[in-house]
């Protein structure tokens, strides 16, 4: 595997020798990484933790790195020795893959040596990012079948690249997708691979009857055919029915068409019609091409006979928005003595200031019903009692306050790292799905709907809340004072 | 490195298996790689040819991918078998990566045995659609800054995995970038790494000021300071300035300073005077945050006072429209006895008609200014006399001609791999980037402008139109008997 430790922004490097000269570099700091808003839908499906750790957890500057490094007159001797060594040392806490996440809660912290956790930030973005960004928009995508039928991923060949259509499929799968047509992101997480035959197949062929014969007798038992080559109605699904009687005639049972172009609403009720009066009501109907969200949702109001959905570019890539907009900042420094010094940013965007100190992350449910109420940022050392009524505080419009009671609060953040070494055990992609599926179920409705959705609430305790208050003001009075 | 070989759909796999046992596998084929729209501006800058060439050249099936393929029940040993030992042994010839390619011209064409040339879509696909969508979006944002300024790839964090992130660097320095952040992209292909500090580093000490020293006592002869994490005009600017002093009394020059948020045409004129007042007029100005070609187009017609431009999502992901529809489709079978079958994809889409045949492609250029004047495709045995003048006939719409006389042409395709051996040096980065901004040179204003552009034709020769409307004339036919 190619070392991938210079995958980093250079300024983490510079920035890392400013604090090596400076003697800051092994301070301890927390930085939290959030995302600011949910761009997709009204949450977001965390993902790629499992490959952000194989990083962090693995970097090494070898040789070559150390002399390119070099080459970039950057850098002094020493601190270049000092790479050498590094090893992240710290602490990483973050939320499960899988579970529902809200704009500005700390979905993963990081507390470790400054130049670790700084060094950190770009490749934890980059696969957090990612595979976030695509999980969430399948699970759009697959809400938007409302259990009609499966989802099948299939860009690959329109991923931005490899890693894109190997974790692409990773996240989808943990989004809700059934199936990759990918192989090696199969090989590699164990789910099911989807897939038979291209147009290719077909026009290989003298004729499209003896192309759909061919595939038969390779594939008697899994015959799935891609109909609409030549013209779908009078060519492509009366030469399926025709083999199809040959494969029932030898005993076999055929699985299906493929319908990839055309009036997929139009042609799936013409095809179910002929398929079920050839005695064939089985034979499934799987349909490809420019799917998403709004087309599926289409489909279905249209009544379209459609088993399952093949879903490609507009998944793959997340099409509308293809980029999350995840940051990782700085919210704490903890000195030698332990003592917690909370940092924050400022912004004149107020939605852009960050919530200050090393933090826990709870979400509350209803004793009763057992779904979700809110969520709920406290300092690290604050225990929440959910016997008594407990007072929320927005974040940013600082006025709105929110009384809850009857609650059950439970810790989001794992521990995955400790003093640098992995004490969490990554569930498989399988089981991340399961969890993925029963964590939003305890979401109502309302909060996930697309159209004029319930705003679901991620306050501050109260002594976060006073916190953030006092550091606003104060870096206020002392930038006044500056001037 | 990890094996990649099952980068691919599975129906390559389950295709491949269906020719294997028909015997049909090593019937040599020819399959031409084209996009079928110019989606984000009036060409595209093709590009990824190197990598897609490392994947194609490096294939091999090792025991672990057997015994995984094995596992899905779908092939039998003797095609397991057969994949161990499958090189590929066949042909490719594609543009240069760099240049400027049109909808419907074959850019890169494999010539290979069927099982061969099936197997290596997705991944040709996968990694050509990627790179070419991200070096034609970096063109549209280079071109965008008409002259004002280099333009600096920033976009790690918010790409689309590691690999988006590192090719998709190689992309935007192809489409002309002048430099990356990302580091490894810079160790990998040899190109300008760039990056200072973020706000993190600012927010790490007690004052604004006293990060800004840290920073320039490490970097005195590079000290470009981030200026907007407090307040930008009243705290960023004055505290830089102040350090630049002192750097300057140290006998330093100093850089520059960087803007990342707020009303860039605003800030970077007024801090361009505070600058120039205080005895720093070669101080540079860098922007980031949030750019693209019309943020930059905008700001350069409000007089923006900007040397340099940091680009990130919107370029990394092309943001507006981050897939490409490459494709990939079988244009002929060549017989035993070298006889050259051409096949076509017909579709209700005339658009979606493909071009049949084992082809040639040429650019034309005006023999007196050297300006490019048409495509032309041709078919493999045909030369093209530019002695004389010449017919162009329109791929689609069938009745629009046109002639062309005094021209040069060039054949676009250079022969890469033969007989499974790369017989091509590639050129290094730099080398595509000079190469693609001197091709691009060759096209008049009117046909890459963004608004109401003229058309460029990529057009017919007579002989391989009269075969495609023969083909379709004698297909229709044959559907009609049929039925």
């Amino acid at each position: 595997m190619r070392n991938l430790t210079l995958l980093t922004d250079l300024y983490q490097l510079t920035m890392g020798y400013g604090f090596y000269r400076h003697d800051k570099h092994e301070e301890e700091v927390v930085f939290d990484l959030f995302f600011r808003k949910n761009a997709l839908i009204t949450y977001s499906i965390f993902a790629g933790l499992e490959q952000a750790m194989d990083y962090l957890l693995n970097w090494r500057f070898d040789d070559e790195d150390i002399a390119y490094l070099r080459s970039l007159n950057l850098f002094g001797e020493d601190f270049l020795e000092y790479l050498k060594n590094m090893k992240f040392t710290g602490d990483v806490y973050a939320v499960k893959e899988g579970t529902p996440v809200f704009p500005g809660e700390p979905i993963l912290t990081v507390k470790a040596p400054l130049i670790q956790a700084q060094f950190a930030e770009t490749a934890l973005l980059n696969i957090l990012n990612h595979q976030t960004l695509i999980a969430t928009k399948s699970s759009k995508i697959c809400r938007a079948t409302a259990g009609k039928g499966m989802v099948m991923e299939f860009g690959l060949r329109r991923a931005q690249g490899p890693d894109a259509g190997i974790n692409g499929a990773r996240a989808a799968i943990i989004g809700g997708c059934s199936s990759t047509s990918n192989v090696i992101a199969g090989q590699m997480f164990d789910v099911p691979v989807a897939g038979t035959m291209a147009h290719s197949w077909v026009m290989d062929y003298p004729t499209e009857y003896e192309a759909f014969r061919a595939y038969a007798d390779a594939y008697p038992d899994n015959c799935l055919l891609l109909v609409d080559t030549y013209d779908t109605l009078r060519s492509g699904v009366p030469n399926a029915i025709k083999v199809f009687k040959e494969l029932r005639a030898a005993g076999h049972k055929p699985k299906g068409i493929r319908l990839d172009s055309g009036d997929l609403a139009y042609l799936s009720k013409k095809a179910r019609k002929m398929m079920d009066e050839a005695g064939f009501p089985e034979a499934i109907i799987c349909v490809s091409g420019d799917l998403d969200e709004r087309s599926i949702n289409s489909l279905i109001q249209q009544g379209a006979k459609i088993d399952s959905w093949g879903v490609g570019t507009k998944l793959i890539t997340s099409e509308d928005l293809p980029a999350l907009g995840g940051v990782y900042k700085l919210s704490a420094v903890i000195e030698k003595d332990g003592t917690v010094t909370p940092k924050i940013k400022l912004s004149d965007n107020t939605a852009k200031i960050t919530n200050p100190a090393f933090k826990k992350l709870y979400r509350l449910y209803d004793k009763e019903n057992g779904m979700a109420i809110a969520d709920l940022i406290t300092l690290r050392d604050e225990t929440v009692n959910d016997d008594e009524p407990l007072t929320l505080f927005h974040p940013v419009e600082t006025w709105k306050q929110h009384e809850v009671e009857n609650f059950r609060a439970e810790e989001l953040q794992q521990t995955i790292v400790e003093n640098g070494k992995l004490v969490y055990e990554f569930p498989t992609l399988k089981e991340i799905r399961e969890y993925s599926k029963g964590e939003l179920a305890k979401f109502w409705e309302e909060y996930l709907r697309l159209d004029v959705p319930q705003l679901y609430k991620v306050d501050l305790s109260d002594k976060l809340h006073r916190l953030k208050i006092g550091m606003i003001d104060s870096i206020r009075k002392h930038s006044k004072k500056e001037k």
